[in-house]
């Protein structure tokens, strides 16, 4: 079965076909600067070299119409014709208490969908957008919903809610949900799998550190806290994200700066983390660079950065009553050895004891600790969008 | 030596008499609701029972004024005349980044204290207050500057510095400060005394529960860390505050509700923490009567707040790379026994293991952790007053 899977971010849309059960990656691509100038669509077919096709693209049901023509295209394809594809994954980023698990969209599907857009304004309408062009373009074919949330319904009330007015959660459903659900329970499972351990038995702590970065605690395979909150911007420092943040200094920041609530709000998403602290870029690997030409700001975000990670894993040991394994993923966690080292330095106290050789490893599975280690250390790469095509194949199915 | 020391709020006004060195309380009391229908004065002379003299109290000077009267009057005095006071001991909130300890109080200090008013609004004026009332009424004894963060700032930049546009620390100094350094300065000294150990080597976390409650990270003697921010609304549950609460959600609630940001200040300092979870009380043994009861939301509120000093005990330990010494104090800490357990409930993976029965102790110098527990815990009642007395007696020594 060929599946489809989409992630549609406001004027992106990532996407990627399979071939179901084998899970091997028919094409995948990028339609990017939708709406914009320049849009353009990134398509690589197979193992091929990527190719670029530029060309106007007002919306996503324009851009998916494109990318469905590549897909059948005698120059690029991959397909005979646009009903090979049996069934389409969307990612979708808030599930809100809706959605603990992935779901064939329908009608209702989509109702509670756009109800929940309220509190994911920047996520959700895009993913709706998708789905709205797919039910166009391919009415026949079975669509699934896979929520960043859903995995992380299983969190116990003393871990989901907020020390705010209880009142707030009963009008707006103001509480923590959690996102990377699919990756924080794909790596977790994975773990189990190399480790050979009954997950049911466990306790994990995946750190996905990546431009976006989140740590869950998950207790016998269920998610039992997670460091992003109602939104992404809690938590851990991001590459533009405050992450935690002390609220009386946030409002003296609105109060200082301007009181729209929109600026603060881009202020704590898009100019803040580690952009923020270094003055110098959100990408890590720059940070690397500068840092190690000197530039202390640099240096410091790195340092937070690590800092707070390590904080994050002692305060879900603690919630977890101790922990078996540490995962690590994302596109820092998986290749920036660096930062890992940094955030596992002093974990001894915990069982945590690294092989240096083996720390060294980038972008592919590995145990990083040490063979008498109490506590198991992994790198394992995330696949959110096989996730994705999993769920969708067997829905479908 | 008699020295009087005051803590200054915006309607009170806490003092004590102390015979120093001996630290022999000579007198106690509350001057409470100043400049509001029915203000009085609650005296306690030595061991006696505390007398209750009302009047009209207008300001703070008059409140001053009313209290050296009493500790000089025929009725209820113990000074024969004003003049015995020998020195003036203020707790003052925040001293940010000017004062890093104790400091006699001369015109470049009152200076200073003005201008970080900016940065406590609710604290520092009402301090200031009582520094300008002292100065009209004592004007030859010598004034002492005792700051709630002069402890931590010892803390490193990684510690202190929030993950904002660096430019917000640099112009505002947005920055953790912390709170509470007076108790957590004063409890990790007690507990190695109490345990003969030389503070220089320990790694400490010292839990202060109160109605204002912060943890702080003390490695060998030296704030490393501490859970109250710029403001003391960050960090753990309190009787009436959020404590840690996801940015974009406090943006939220501010888009929601009403888009003042005094509103907002309100809802998340006046109108959250067991308050705002529980709709029972801000009080902690209010809310056991009334979980025991079956209150649902008492009891969440009960498990929310131990959950997150948990939290926090875990995430000190990894910064601390490990932990030597876990102190409790504040009316919570040293009281609340049930609260303790469930903290203390599942470290053991740190090295924590608790003695059932030493555990029961209420409100005194105690160590609980068993005998052989790798990390020591203890119980040590905090005395801001005294530590106030004592570094006002050194200083004007």
């Amino acid at each position: 079965m060929k599946v489809i899977v989409l992630n549609c971010g406001s004027s992106s849309i990532k996407y990627q076909l399979f071939d179901m059960p084998s899970s091997k990656v028919i094409a995948k691509g990028l339609v990017d600067k939708i709406g914009l100038k320049g849009s353009l669509i990134k398509h690589t077919r197979g193992s091929e070299s990527p190719v670029i096709i530029e060309g106007e693209i007002l919306d996503h049901q324009q851009g998916i119409e494109y990318l469905l023509g590549i897909l059948i295209s005698e120059k690029h394809g991959s397909l005979k014709k646009i009903s090979d594809i049996q069934a389409v994954g969307h990612r979708v980023v808030h599930g809100a208490e809706e959605f603990s698990g992935s779901v064939i969209i329908n009608e209702e599907v989509i109702a509670a969908l756009e109800k929940s857009s309220e509190l994911a304004p920047l996520h959700n309408p895009p993913n709706l957008k998708g789905i709205y062009a797919m039910q166009q373009l391919l009415p026949d074919v079975g669509q699934v919903g896979v929520f960043d949330t859903a995995f992380h319904q299983t969190m116990p009330e003393h871990s989901y809610l907020y020390a705010i007015p209880y009142v707030l959660y009963e009008k707006y459903k103001i509480r923590r949900y959690g996102f990377h659900g699919t990756s924080h329970s794909y790596v977790s499972a994975r773990a189990c799998e190399i480790l050979n351990v009954d997950i049911s038995t466990q306790k994990i702590i995946t750190c996905h550190l990546g431009n976006g970065s989140s740590l869950a605690a998950i207790l016998n395979g269920k998610s039992y806290d997670t460091s992003m909150g109602m939104t992404p911007s809690e938590g851990l420092i991001m590459g533009t994200r405050t992450g935690d943040l002390d609220p009386g200094a946030l409002l003296y920041i609105a109060g200082k700066e301007d009181t729209s609530i929109n600026y603060t709000n881009t202020l704590i998403n898009k100019f803040s983390g580690l952009l923020g602290i270094s003055g110098v870029s959100s990408d890590m690997r720059d940070l690397e660079v500068a840092a190690a030409k000197g530039n202390h700001r640099a240096q410091l975000a790195l340092d937070m950065f690590a800092y707070r990670v390590k904080k994050y894993i002692g305060s879900y040991a603690a919630a977890l009553g101790g922990v078996n394994i540490i995962v690590f993923t994302g596109g820092i966690g998986e290749n920036d050895t660096e930062t890992r080292k940094k955030v596992l330095n002093g974990l001894e106290f915990m069982g945590v004891s690294i092989d240096a050789e083996k720390a060294n490893v980038r972008g592919k599975e590995a145990i990083i600790s040490a063979d008498d280690s109490p506590v198991k250390v992994l790198v394992v790469p995330t696949d959110e969008e096989l996730m994705i095509a999993r769920d969708t194949y067997e829905l479908v199915s």
